[in-house]
């Protein structure tokens, strides 16, 4: 069957979008293999066909499937005889529940961090386009975001502290086995080590470094097989 | 068999404690009906036989479990043929996850807005002991605390965005029908309830404010049954 997924390309080759890194890992979850093709922010019209813009897209067959929480929940019905990304119904509910906090918490904190990063890695043809969006979201320049990082630095690791709590009891936030939770989380962490050449975790922080090192061994270390900056490995 | 809760007592003989709470609506999704045992916040000598002096303590035959989550999965596991709370164990790991972000995160963003509503309710011969662990645990007096409170009410509106997100696509953070992660978070809009003359939720959060009424609905109004403000009703 024809799997294909649609995800981000900046410099060097980098495929930072952490919305796509939950796909990847997910369909690695479940055993499959997609083509990956990966456009720049100045190409959504090559998904269209979608109906919308965005990445990622899953071409499964004759589905197409838009939306990161979209492609989990069609992965888990489409391949149930394949590990379970939710382990129930439960777990489905309350992971997108977790789902959610990633969006609206742990990504606005790591956001304002990581935009100047991103900026020198985006692809040069979307460097204006990157500047000029994100600018606008967060109402500073680029150069502002830079100034302010400590502060959001701050915020960052108050915001973290549910997942350093889980990882202090449990090898991962989904139990024994990683699951569709631990890969929300880790795509972020995924976001900031392909941009960023700092290592946002310091060396106190041993629950977390190591469940960062066993996501980027899963799946034949699938999460190392790209470009990206060496700190947070 | 005996089952016997201790929750915390406060004036009129009020029930704020939101650890108590997610037992006390455990307990009624399995059916179960504990006799509760009140203490006030200086009477920890009376849960000594659980080998720490904090509530929730639940006596179940002759097992003595305290800390909410133990009596949580307690609960689950002991009474498997009652409906659950987790709905599987990717439900269980998630919610604990969830359990570990309200600690954290919602609680907190709390605190410090019901401190000073809370001092006026404690039980009298705990007021001493309320204001000097509480001033001493925020570095603020309490009424450095009400001052402060427009900052902490923007602070928490911000924080409540993932179950507002969640909220708006389902009745129940858990789904169709209210689970564990329900009660983990309804427990700190008891505990507003109990102590707080205000309605922490403005008029425009409908989807909150909705699930909020189912959720004093449960159980033939359990939440309701005790001594409360009515604004968050």
């Amino acid at each position: 069957m024809a799997l294909v997924l649609y995800e981000r390309l900046c410099a060097d080759d980098r495929r930072p979008s952490p919305f796509c890194w939950r796909a990847r890992l997910a369909l690695a979850h479940k055993g499959l293999t997609p083509e990956v093709r990966a456009i720049k922010f100045t190409e959504g019209e090559k998904v269209a066909f979608s109906g919308q813009t965005k990445v990622p897209v899953l071409v499964d067959g004759e589905k197409v499937i838009h939306d990161s929480w979209g492609i989990a929940c069609h992965l888990e019905d489409a391949y149930p005889d394949a590990p379970s990304l939710f382990d129930g119904a439960g777990g489905r509910a309350m992971t997108r529940v977790f789902n959610l906090w990633v969006n609206h918490a742990l990504q606005p904190a790591l956001a304002p961090i990581l935009a100047p990063y991103l900026l020198a890695v985006v692809h040069p043809d979307d460097r204006a386009y990157y500047r000029q969006t994100r600018e606008a979201r967060f109402g500073l320049t680029m150069e502002q975001l830079a100034t302010r990082r400590p502060v959001y630095m701050e915020a960052l690791l108050a915001v973290l502290e549910p997942l350093r709590q889980r990882l202090a009891e449990s090898s991962f936030l989904c139990g024994e086995k990683p699951g569709y939770g631990d890969y929300l989380a880790f795509a972020e962490f995924q976001w900031a080590r392909s941009v960023c050449d700092r290592d946002l975790l310091g060396p106190e922080e041993a629950a977390l470094r190591a469940w960062r090192t066993c996501m980027l061994d899963l799946f034949g270390g699938l999460a190392r097989s790209v470009t990206a900056f060496g700190t947070a490995a």
